[in-house]
């Protein structure tokens, strides 16, 4: 068991995504070892980010041997709690929710869509890669009575702070929102927001701040 | 024109994005002004965390009286390049650039889908919310002769190099990336990845590092 790691920022955990992926691909590489100079060239940091980052789990690295690579793959799978599967449910089939139960990176990362719910009754009863759609009237009952630990919400930004609640009310302790809008939860549950345009924002700065165009 | 703000880090750029929401949010709710400690509030994020990362952008708040909502909005705008319109093109119109064109966050934030491109002939020339998918082939040319500024790829992770390296070549400096790959890019275009598993995996280690569960 991983112990609690209140440390660790944000954006660390974000890198440890990171990580894991890019000794995913050096594993692939053959790769036995990788130096932090090395990792930090590959993922655009620098090599003190990433020992700082790494340093968090123990002596990993060897002086002069660098990291051993699926060692600390596996070790970060582990913090991430991604050595393991995760039930999901998705609440909207709309564009995004469509793209999303489709989306091959939450199962290859243990993401897995076990129940769909949506309030169209066009959609109620359809089929989704196997998973028949649920209506969201019943989503309360439906989850406490599920094994679903993670809600993803692509519902309209108008309806989603009702799902919230009746997904919280279920007992759901982590959400995953899409719609654009600052839904409240209580204090026990993690809430994560994923607004698509925040990183065309990150482009848009990078432009008007591009010392070689000023 | 804004200064070049080096100092700033990738996550302060994110909670600038934040901010300009939340702000946009107080102004319609009609505050005038708005404390370090209230903004901190609605965030979940610390009073000092807010002033620092604000604190970049020159005397902003009068001590007691908080940082005027609309001019701070205005000037966040600014800094993220938000306080004007981006023409975009989208390569790739599968189940994740689908739900793309019609992301109504992107258009929100000035940014405008004005070209879409796809190599698969059943798509090539159908219509997506009025533009007309060109055929990838000819991405080179068009996206040359082109206003385009920002590229988002949401092609299959086999052909996203390729693609990449046209629009490279095409003279795009600004690329947002779907495919779950790391791509090459030279050293003056900036490219920006989004994997939507990062989020669940965010949600997936809060779980296991609950000290509530341990």
């Amino acid at each position: 068991m991983v112990k609690p790691q209140l440390r660790i920022s944000e954006s660390t955990i974000h890198r440890l995504s990171i990580y894991y992926r890019a000794l995913n691909r050096l594993e692939r590489e053959n790769y036995e070892t990788i130096s932090s100079k090395e990792l930090a060239k590959r993922e655009k940091l620098t090599p003190a980010q990433v020992r700082k980052d790494l340093s968090f789990f123990g002596s990993f690295g060897t002086r002069g041997l660098g990291y051993p690579v699926t060692e600390l793959r596996d070790k970060i799978a582990e913090i991430l709690g991604i050595n393991r599967s995760w039930s999901v449910a998705l609440v909207g089939v709309g564009n995004i929710g469509s793209a999303l139960v489709s989306y091959k990176e939450f199962q290859k990362q243990g993401f897995r869509i076990r129940k769909i719910f949506d309030n169209d009754q066009r959609k109620i009863g359809s089929n989704h890669k196997g998973i028949i759609v649920s209506d969201a009237d019943d989503i309360v009952t439906e989850l406490r009575d599920s094994k679903i630990e993670i809600v993803v919400i692509a519902v309209p930004s108008l309806v989603a702070q009702m799902i919230v609640d009746d997904v919280v009310r279920a007992g759901i302790k982590a959400i995953l929102n899409f719609a654009p809008i600052n839904l409240k939860v209580p204090d026990d549950v993690y809430l994560r927001n994923e607004n698509m345009a925040m990183e065309l924002e990150y482009l848009s700065f990078s432009l008007c701040n591009d010392e070689a165009q000023l």
